[in-house]
């Protein structure tokens, strides 16, 4: 299906805001800069989003596309995926850089990205759990089950992502995401 | 020994500083509004930091006062004083508020704290390098080194930390931390 220009735009834009936010975080961010980047108007921009939180919905949905580990349709999920998504990463430090940004910032007071990133959570933990639950069992290593070990899966990816922006040359985090895998691993016990 | 007047007020500032970066991150907070919390004019909190920068250090330097666990003299650090500090933590959400919103927004570009949590992360992982081989040895499940284990035990602090402030209920945050140092514990393999 063709992207019709308004959708174009509407896409140049997410791609300006989600460098802004790179670069300012969301609260540092202005609706002024975004348009600056595309070579619209504050006022032109208005026309495709008509608030500062409507594009960061916009950009939070575009997040969804990048790293469907949170999606419902969960059998698309495996754990050899989820390194090779790591890989990905790695690949593409402003898009991590974002988002990492935006988790963050999510945590101050009345943030707007803040039910975003807790709904996210709560599904990205189930599905994790059910990831590992196919993968290994019921019983993980060290009398873990699935759904205790979900957590820490996930508080692995997003505090590597914070280790490897600040300092990427001394943290590979695709070798790192496969060592506490491997950890997971029952039969490597 | 006593603690001057001066001091006491410098101490008064860093704590509504660590307030006010905890609801609005360390871009979104001004220093008027650190003034206006301890009953200062901004003029007069200039006396005490001249710039907002200086007070970002004073915030920092409180966080090594919190968690020593960057600090140089690695003898005072074992895998059980890590747990209780997670535990403690898990009772001043307030300050792991503020550390994680730091944390997050260091990312973004020519962000003053970034030079900050690069070296302190770089500190971090080799005192628990060293931490992991005083108690477990060399050897960790699934063939890892300490100096392997280091960035995921880090990892998995700070990403719990986000996890819980989301989400205090859904996540038990000083029992995910001690099921991921069982997962480390050799004899448990």
């Amino acid at each position: 299906m063709a992207r019709t220009r308004s959708e174009e735009r509407k896409a140049e834009i997410v791609r300006a805001a989600l460098e802004v936010i790179a670069e300012r975080g969301y609260r540092g961010a202005s609706l002024g800069a975004v348009a600056e980047r595309v070579g619209l108007t504050q006022q032109g921009l208005l026309h495709y989003f008509p608030t500062k939180e409507a594009l960061l919905v916009a950009v939070l949905e575009e997040r969804d596309r990048w790293d469907t580990s949170g999606a419902r349709d969960r059998e698309r999920w495996r754990l050899d995926l989820m390194e090779s998504l790591v890989e990905y990463n790695a690949m593409r430090p402003g898009i991590v850089q974002t988002f990492s940004a935006l988790l963050g910032e999510s945590v101050t007071e009345d943030h707007p990205a803040r039910a975003f990133f807790t709904e996210r959570y709560a599904q990205v933990r189930e599905n994790m759990a059910d990831v590992l639950r196919a993968e290994f069992g019921d019983e993980l290593p060290g009398g873990l089950t699935p759904e205790r070990a979900a957590p820490l899966l996930t508080a692995v990816m997003d505090g590597l992502q914070y280790q490897w922006l600040l300092d990427p040359d001394a943290v590979d985090m695709p070798a790192a995401f496969r060592d506490f895998v491997r950890l997971l691993r029952p039969e490597e016990r």
